[in-house]
């Protein structure tokens, strides 16, 4: 097992990464204050974890969730809040998210505001959430209007890794994990880039080390960024690399067509070619950011989508009061920028470019 | 105007006191930052002070939820919600509460979850909310079986508290904000109880300078526990004060038949009668506690229920997912304390004694 943490103050917690995890009782003990103890899961997770996780926590409710992502929606977070309640869970009970994304976004808000905040811990069992979303405290659910419009900060105890459980993951959803693997290299660490140019097959074969070392520096690089700028006032923004482009193509296929991974994936490409125009990054460079995202099986051109909807899509995001967009660029491999003076004529190029 | 500041670190404020205030640009100004501003108040504040807020802060949307405890619910969450969206409110915007506890609640929490948290003033117009809710960041709404259960710690940016909005509250509801400044008194500053003494009058008259002071006072008090426990570990329950069996009470007699402040102060009159049982309080204080409150013309004794009955909610509020309830006794007039050690008979026998 590697273990290593998030720094920040009287919030500060533990990631633990290995295999079979999910079922050590001592990973659980620490956080279990003698109060109640609620897992949230849903019906793919639940016949595959959630008795060992039962049995390694000592819960006595469980809340199984729809699969998917309408799971996200104020009618989840009631079913989930009416479930603590007649758990008679108090402030000394815990919460366990046990499950990909979207559990762990949907648990971790209903914890967030049940009570006013009751503990909770993130047990992932996808790539995409043990190398993303389960590290930093973001939590939510979507709106009609837009994905991830309600939510709250509200940090885990702990996060516990099992990576034994990506053998039951599709590899479609793999490859949509890996491509946040990739952004956290792109955008922060030009030597993991190079160690994912050289283990991306290992990745794909699901072999334990590479997958520990992919999770384990993931989180170390995320939680460097989270420690910095927890609300992301600042340099967490860096770590939307490829999203304002991958938000657009996820809305304009239609959310769920395209996994969050692959768009991201595409849209990194376009975040490169962005960059590329603007004179930061190197042809070359430009092509080692096309040649991993493919080997990884993903997606490195948008979708049969006109440039002007994509720009259209972008804009509406724009306005859906996020506040000032600005994008990502890569002035280098390895590192990622905020540019707010970007116009709008080079992100049309870099949106025809990525379609070459 | 007064001003005092809740110390909290990054997350202190302002609250403001005085006449007149609720027009005041120069108030809004610090606030505005450049992003929409939203007004969330309910029907009947609305045709009262909508008008004169939305010019002096410049608010380009109005929210009005309907009036009563039954806005707070997940239908008036998401109402303000899709009414943030609709006024395309950023991170940079500002939600402004107009009115009275439970707007206040109602409007906080939803700031605290649009976009994960959005800026928002508290701008109360009933004593209620003047002196108690709209200071220390608890916002809230119910749920089917429990009040507040579902909220979150979320501090207003300032308090603007116009003591000139109180010309348009009914007098009961006057008398119920009235009890909980007494509670303040009665658990933190016997000099204050005994300004009360001698001022009740003035106050029930709406006299300007009784007002101002009244409600600044009760600040001062509430901040200072704020302070110290932002999040209620510890000292901050000693504003509880009298809640315990005045929940009781509320639930007994079904919500909204007798006010909070009405409860609380048939609840403060036990919790005195407790306290003179344990040993704590002597008599002549138990009727300065009673005395105080008749003469605010609040209710002195419980509703016409069973003692057994008033047992059985209080149990159930233990059992309702709130953690370990423990009871405000007072040790003195203006010391409350915290025990833990009190015995089903002498709860008992206290609200027996109250009914006398």
């Amino acid at each position: 097992m590697e273990s290593l943490s998030v720094a920040l103050g009287s919030r500060s917690y533990p990631i633990h990464i290995g295999p079979g995890l999910i079922s050590s009782r001592e990973l659980y003990a620490p956080h279990l204050a003698g109060g109640r103890v609620a897992i949230v899961t849903n019906t793919v997770v639940a016949p595959l974890y959630l008795k060992a996780v039962k049995q390694a926590s000592a819960a006595v409710a469980e809340i199984v969730v729809a699969d998917g992502e309408q799971a996200k929606s104020w009618q989840g977070v009631e079913q989930v809040v009416d479930g603590l309640i007649a758990a008679r869970l108090g402030r000394d009970g815990l919460v366990i998210a046990l499950g990909g994304g979207v559990v762990g976004d949907l648990a971790g808000f209903a914890a967030a505001v049940y009570q006013r905040g009751v503990p909770f811990l993130q047990v992932p069992t996808t790539l995409l959430a043990q190398v993303d979303s389960s590290v930093g405290g973001k939590t939510a659910i979507n709106h009609a209007l837009g994905k991830n419009l309600i939510g709250a900060f509200h940090q885990p105890r702990a996060v516990i890794s099992d990576v034994a459980t990506l053998d039951s993951l599709p590899e479609r959803e793999l490859r949509s994990g890996i491509a946040e693997v990739i952004k956290h290299g792109l955008a922060l660490d030009a030597a993991f880039v190079e160690w994912l140019e050289s283990s991306i097959e290992k990745i794909l074969k699901k072999d334990r080390a590479a997958l520990v070392h992919a999770v384990r520096r993931s989180c170390e690089l995320k939680a460097r960024i989270v420690a910095q700028d927890e609300r992301e006032a600042g340099a967490r923004a860096l770590l939307n690399l490829g999203h304002t482009f991958g938000h657009a193509i996820e809305a304009g296929t239609g959310y769920g067509a395209w996994l969050h991974g692959e768009a991201i994936a595409a849209g990194m490409v376009m975040a490169a070619e962005l960059s590329l125009l603007m004179g930061h990054l190197k042809k070359t460079e430009v092509s080692r950011v096309r040649d991993l995202l493919k080997r990884a099986g993903l997606p490195v051109r948008g979708p049969a989508l006109a440039p002007e909807r994509l720009m259209e899509l972008m804009a509406l995001d724009k306005k859906a009061a996020k506040g000032q967009t600005r994008f990502v660029v890569l002035e280098a491999i390895g590192r990622a920028a905020l540019r707010a003076d970007v116009d709008d004529a080079a992100v049309r190029q870099a949106v025809v470019a990525a379609a070459q």
